[in-house]
């Protein structure tokens, strides 16, 4: 039978649950997904999110059809059509596929759940490594900034940058994080100051703009963050708002790291000038919407700039926190993530 | 009989309208003020805002009273209820105080009219001259970047800041204007890019995180912001955010400047460091709530910091724009403000 138990998601027996991360902050609801159909809408209409959870998601979603009975068959239709669920989602289609190839080899339903398991356990290890790596270099006493939301909500772990505070905290390190609300969906605001909540770690909101002021009042001595890209030489891409943070950090001698796991290194990708920046819509900056409710303060005729993400060049890093080790400038210099050494 | 015509207050013959800023941007609506108690309420519930066009539209309710025929023993009663109207605005103050003489020197009711006129002339005044040495700074083709809102709104005229754009605008010169939205209040998504609109300038509303990407991107070549107080070494305070502003041009070799009129000067403030700042209740950052709507979407009980400035030292400031004339970094450090040359 199956067992699991993230942030986000709650598997025992034959059942999944999922939390509905739409009502963050305001509302805890676990909803219960019977079935690959139920899966999938959860995904396609954010329910669940964040690319490692969603693929542990839908490798459970598969196990759970199989324990009840579905034919191989079938199996390999409902894989295609999870595959399909989230078109940019690449963990989702890297899990489905790992599930497909033992549906055809003919395995059990109990092979199938064994197979989800160990999807969900890797990256509960990935997340754990990068924690304990980064730990490493939080002292007690640091106030920590970090943007986004980078925690275990989005994972079957910890988290990346946000695994490294919690773990930091677990470990009885004495930290305060400050959290920057992150503009223009707000993820700082909602989820990550929910998650420092949940493990009771002492935390400060700030909208974006005040993190400059606080960094001048000596209140911030390291700042931290996910990253979606990042490319052979250092360079990193993460939600719109980062590369300001580092820019800040440099300005006032604040170390800056970036943790992630090492398959989010792109080998194809030399420098951060090569990643492409999404535009995202209008809508999101002239007003807000959620399940708190929806209001639009601009002109609605403003034109805006909306882009999804930034590229922090390596020169502003500090440390790499990655799953194989953290890593320092010279050593990212020196080529340590296209050699594939970490 | 009177005579004004500013972007939030309109005077003709006997009346006095106020555009109601509480509604803006969604709705322009004109609202006419026929008493004393009628121009308080305004006052109070922030339907007339900004400091300089409160302390007009005082001086005028004022000149109205007299017109329709009120004694001078009432008019120095209602004097005193305007005065206490809102009791940080020293423009206000420093507005009824001159009027409040003039009713003392038995003045008549045209010349209680003639005495409003000429603050708010004064006040456009002040602004055109700020705007037509700021206006020189600024060249045909830049991108200019401004926080907050620094415009015609809060002033009987062009503005500070927002004026030396406009003024630019109208001398031909092309400009794009990059709007910071400026959290946690939006005045710029609200009311800088509602001027913009008003006057045609072609702008472009960005999220305050999303700065420093546009400018790493080459699109801003200047930035200019208003102050709240200015100290004798040229630091200064203003909307929370413009310190981080500041911060990201100097990284960026965008020279940044702040206007002003020389009244911001406060001569018994040696450096920013003395600067007061006052902290706003945490509801501004758990969400956002205006005529618009409102929404809460962090979690209750996050703790929040919630400064409404923050201060800028001199070293970040490439230009200062006053009503008697623009000064450098040098004049600056060698005691301009100080000595009250300007």
């Amino acid at each position: 039978m199956m067992h699991a138990n993230s942030l986000g998601l709650k598997v025992e027996g034959k059942d999944i649950w999922l939390l509905d991360q739409r009502l963050l902050p305001h509302k805890e609801v676990w909803t219960k997904i019977s079935d690959v159909t139920e899966m999938i809408q959860a995904i396609q209409s954010l329910h669940v999110r964040g690319a490692p959870l969603i693929g542990v998601a839908a490798a459970f979603s598969i196990a759970q059809s199989a324990i009840k009975g579905t034919s191989a068959e079938q199996l390999l239709t409902e894989a295609e059509h999870l595959y399909r669920a989230r078109p940019t989602a690449v963990n989702l289609m890297w899990a489905v596929n790992r599930m497909r190839q033992h549906i055809e080899n003919k395995s059990s339903p109990k092979d199938l759940v064994q197979a989800a398991q160990q999807i969900f356990q890797e990256d509960v290890d990935l997340c754990n490594r990068m924690a304990d790596w980064g730990a490493k270099w939080i002292e007690s006493g640091d106030g920590v900034l970090t943007h986004c939301n980078s925690g275990g909500l989005a994972t079957a772990g910890v988290g990346t940058a946000f695994g490294v505070l919690r773990r930091a905290h677990e470990l009885g390190k004495k930290i305060h994080v400050w959290v920057d609300e992150t503009r223009p969906l707000l993820q700082g605001a909602r989820l990550t100051a929910w998650e420092c909540q949940k493990f009771e770690i002492p935390h400060t909101l700030i909208c974006d703009n005040m993190s400059a002021h606080v960094m001048s009042k000596g209140k911030i001595q390291k700042a931290i963050t996910g990253a979606d890209r990042i490319a052979v030489n250092g360079d990193f891409a993460n939600k719109i708002g980062t590369y300001g943070v580092a820019v800040l950090c440099a300005y006032h001698n604040i170390p800056f790291a970036v943790a992630a796991p090492y398959t989010t290194v792109d080998l194809q990708c030399p420098e951060g000038k090569s990643i492409p920046i999404e535009e995202r819509k209008a809508s999101e900056v002239h007003g807000i919407a959620g399940a708190f409710g929806e209001v639009t303060w601009a002109p609605s005729r403003t034109q805006v700039h909306n882009p999804a993400f930034d590229v922090t060049p390596a020169a502003l890093v500090h440390r790499w926190v990655l799953d194989k080790g953290i890593f320092d400038s010279k050593q990212v210099a020196q080529g340590v993530l296209k050699e594939n050494v970490c």
